[in-house]
């Protein structure tokens, strides 16, 4: 629903947040949990330009699981709030700069569920391994997903340090084949009882809001693993997630018709209306030898096979809860071109055909020192646009 | 260490721990959570016998998290003190009989790992998919696992609603063969920082306490999804767990070789001494018309391949965190012989061959109305025996 707050005459008294290019102006309101320099206090604030604005006198608690847990109709009732607090015509409240916070993760992650929606992704990764059959029987009719772990979750900008493992038979050490995947993750709103399946006509009221998730990934350690129960720990050494959750609401301009399928899907997946969103989403790398990053890839989330809603119904068909703050990510998102490809593995085909950076540099996997930063927005004519900020990390020797 | 609160001769004041046949002597101790009927209050419990010891005096909360990132040297002091506070020569105090009592989740648990454990369970489930190559190169190397899901963790009672999902292409529905899992479940101790791995000669202390897991399984839901990224809601309806977490203090005694690997496995998977654990588990099954359930199954802890410790070795060799109250179980505990097998998977060879109930009734997978109950206990010569309780579930009409 397209309501006052998404207005893009829309200005605010926080000047950073009308200039051009902003990834959080008046329109976005994203929510994160952070700490101000100097304090020990945990706030929740709402990111407006370079500033953020201290929500606690709106929403209690040190995460935003309380908000989560939210229905759809207040969390709504809470963005119109904020909308008019930092309008022009407001009065000026005390602001904190982000540059002199530090951000927090922004929930208490339950469980945590990798899904695979990309079927570009799916059919370059399976065209690899089984050239004459790339796509498995089930991709078309299941939304495939994998529970991934909670504890390794980390903040953007936590130091990712090489895992090392298995590599094989009778090998042990640090990966050689490090790779980062570009997602788009979802905070899951109010959720489920065990055993209460949520309707596909329901299930985008559950989701809160998204983040950029890099699904870092130890290619030969999850080669060697990965049969017959999937990935494990070519996973669970870091998933990094942005720290701005951008609401739903604020992505309702960019709703769009989800892609098409040739096959049909079952009732308890059928969705109507625009329930795709379009945020284009880049990966950015800067090698040690680097000053600034340079973007290697750029896709877009409305390419993906399975919505967020199909994923919410998907999940829940069998009964199992979702709860507030748990978070789900779409897997790989890569488009149908070799410029849209979300992780290296794709992109260097398993690493035979080397990615080469403008300053002459290669690489198949990532190196010591790499950093890889996600970024995310939406852009649509007569709206302002909503950046999802960035999601980075650096990876360090093993 | 064996010590003297494992002294088969020690008597408690609680005369019915003192019974021939008791899950919980004074040589147990086991740990739970716990309200008392008619009281909102949580409690935390030692049972004894029939009844309960609250422990709230030394310790404190509303789960047992906090026990269980206790370093195990304090774990074992606490384990004496309780072990001289039941003795018969000390002064009786207040108990709570288990009949009056409600039991609820031991731990608050953040990420849940299911292993692959038992070589036989692997072997005999790979020969009916793989006749040729039943047992797949990587199993004698990684101790297999995946994450499950922490939010249908269900106490033991708790009925299991049978599932719907796609059971193959363009079929949706219950479940036809939803099974059971006779596992061990493991709560962790105080476990490790993200990338910091715990070396296996540590590895045993940062298992705190065991207890039974039933991993039900929807098998054509697991058939038709497992591919590429292993079983996902063919399992997470619901993971029954015993309420009573026997602490690896009261196994001491039950210590074993770990069973023999003809393949060597990596240096950071070689452990020393006894480090396996004899613990005899059995599944009972009782169909809506008995009045008694029937053993359908036993078999036994100590032939699983890889032990406890190398499971907590391995799932932190890439630096993926363990926190106090991380459950991780050890995948079906099947043994040799078809009388060991840990699921009716196996028992039926894929539904193939019916179980033959002695009243008669026939099994392939399991029917509404049916409640299976996974019992465990250690027996040694010169010991008490050390019971782990009951788990229990049955099965509703979905």
């Amino acid at each position: 629903m397209i309501d006052e707050t998404h207005d893009s005459k829309r200005r605010s008294w926080v000047e950073s947040a009308n200039l051009d290019g902003c990834d959080f102006p008046i329109q976005n309101l994203p929510l994160g949990v952070f700490r101000v320099q100097g304090e020990n206090r945990t706030r929740i604030g709402v990111a407006i330009g370079d500033d953020i604005l201290d929500v606690g006198a709106w929403l209690g608690g040190n995460s935003l699981n309380a908000y989560f847990a939210l229905p759809a109709t207040q969390r709504r009732d809470l963005r119109r709030k904020w909308s008019i607090t930092l309008d022009r015509g407001a009065t000026k409240r005390p602001l904190y700069s982000q540059s002199q916070c530090e951000m927090l993760m922004p929930a208490v992650v339950g469980d945590y569920t990798d899904f695979y929606a990309s079927i570009h992704h799916a059919t370059t990764v399976g065209r690899m391994f089984r050239p004459d059959n790339p796509l498995l029987p089930n991709y078309k009719h299941v939304p495939i997903a994998y529970h991934g772990r909670s504890s390794s979750l980390v903040l953007s900008g936590t130091p990712v340090k090489r895992p090392a493992g298995q590599l094989g038979e009778g090998k042990f050490g640090p990966t050689r084949e490090l790779d980062y995947e570009m997602e788009i993750g979802a905070f899951l709103g109010p959720g489920n009882e065990l055993g209460k399946p949520i309707p596909i006509g329901e299930a985008q009221q559950h989701i809160a809001g998204v983040c950029l998730v890099n699904d870092w990934s130890a290619r030969d350690i999850q080669r060697w693993e990965y049969q017959p129960l999937g990935p494990f720990l070519a996973k669970n050494f870091a998933t990094s997630v942005s720290p701005w959750v951008v609401t739903i609401e604020a992505l309702e301009p960019f709703r769009t018709s989800a892609s098409t399928h040739d096959v049909a899907v079952l009732p308890y997946l059928q969705e109507s209306g625009e329930s795709a969103f379009d945020i284009t989403v880049e990966v950015w790398l800067r090698t040690r030898t680097m000053t600034e990053s340079v973007r290697i890839s750029r896709a877009n989330f409305r390419d993906m096979y399975w919505t967020l809603g199909q994923m919410v119904a998907h999940h829940t068909c069998n009964g199992c809860p979702l709860r507030p703050g748990d978070l789900i990510a779409s897997g790989t998102v890569s488009g149908p071109e070799k410029e849209n490809r979300g992780c290296l593995l794709e992109m260097t085909w398993k690493g035979t055909e080397p990615l080469r950076l403008p300053n002459g540099e290669e690489r198949t996997f990532l190196e010591d020192g790499d950093e890889v930063i996600l970024t995310g927005y939406c852009q649509r004519d007569g709206f302002a646009r909503i950046g999802l900020g960035s999601c980075r990390g650096s990876i360090v020797a093993g």
